[in-house]
């Protein structure tokens, strides 16, 4: 039997990403996990609503509801991770989207594992594809009036098995990213072509 | 030989998306074009950076370049239109990226169509999977700062061939929505399924 990869729970490679190519992380548009930690407290959340926002240096656009224990999270630190989940966690990006923060550990609730990134104190979500790091850019208006949250990325990682030299190379069915449609149902990243 | 339908260049059929059903024309991130009009002239952009903001009413975040005939356009009128184009639309997805409307009438060299909308001035872009009508929901400060648009949702449409009762719902490999990688590169969205 071959052993498998070590994915969710464990410990696996990551590679930095350079500031340039870190858009490329979301540049197709996959759900994000969104990743937090203030006080002792941490949390995760699922979200669609994230994009990037500049090249150099690498921002980013997220969408973190005023009713969330994220939002709490993400206003007290001014920071948070935005991780880039792959099919196989499909059904835990579900749960973190479907489960409140001040409910449930999600971690533990649904056997994420969290391990620390180099530039902020939110975790890293083990078995994701990619990572990105990111500090608040204040602009308390937009938060308070669309819950829109901007973040400049401090550092970028990526699996080197499924993102390197800034192109995205999946190998196998479930390391694909996914993009959330509604109620459960996903598309995975499909066919690369050119155009 | 069987008579294809009346994709590009050909009106074809389309139908209301109810605005509570209309962000998941964007919620798989999917690449859009970008169109607007404004004293007699138009233009179309390609755009990736482009991504719900709130259920009903509907919003929209889309990033647009100061130095782009679209960002022209787009604040004189105060309007564009999110289209969502298909695979079979790729390489003019392309085009519309790499060429500026100054240089350019991107409609008559690519090939591509526009048809009146209802609500706004800019044109639906025809053959494309999916239309969002916006109204710009005036934020000089972060339209100036990071060259990011908010917009309200007025109406919105789709080709019911693959987009139906808040569903979308692909027959052909041509006729799916994509996403933007790099380079001329993107993913076609792939298989659905549910977590």
């Amino acid at each position: 039997m071959p052993i498998r990869p070590p994915y969710n729970g464990c410990m696996e490679k990551r590679i930095p990403v350079a500031p340039g190519k870190a858009y490329l992380l979301l540049n197709h548009g996959p759900v994000t996990l969104v990743s937090s930690a203030h006080g002792g407290h941490r949390n995760v959340m699922a979200a669609s609503w994230a994009m990037p926002l500049d090249f150099v240096p690498p921002k980013v656009a997220v969408v973190i509801d005023r009713n969330t224990l994220t939002r709490e999270l993400v206003e007290a630190s001014g920071e948070f991770v935005l991780n880039i989940p792959t099919r196989r966690m499909a059904r835990q990006v579900v749960q973190c989207g479907t489960h409140g923060g001040r409910d449930v550990d999600k971690f533990a609730a649904f056997g994420l594992s969290g391990s620390p990134g180099s530039s902020v104190g939110a975790p890293l979500v083990e078995g994701c594809a990619g990572w990105l790091e990111c500090r608040v850019i204040a602009e308390p208006a937009i938060q308070g009036r669309y819950d829109l949250f901007l973040g400049e990325v401090l550092a970028a990682w990526a699996d080197p098995r499924c993102f390197s030299d800034g192109r995205w190379h999946f190998a196998d069915a479930d390391g694909r990213t996914i993009h959330y449609s509604a109620g459960g149902q996903f598309f995975a990243t499909g066919d690369a072509f050119e155009a």
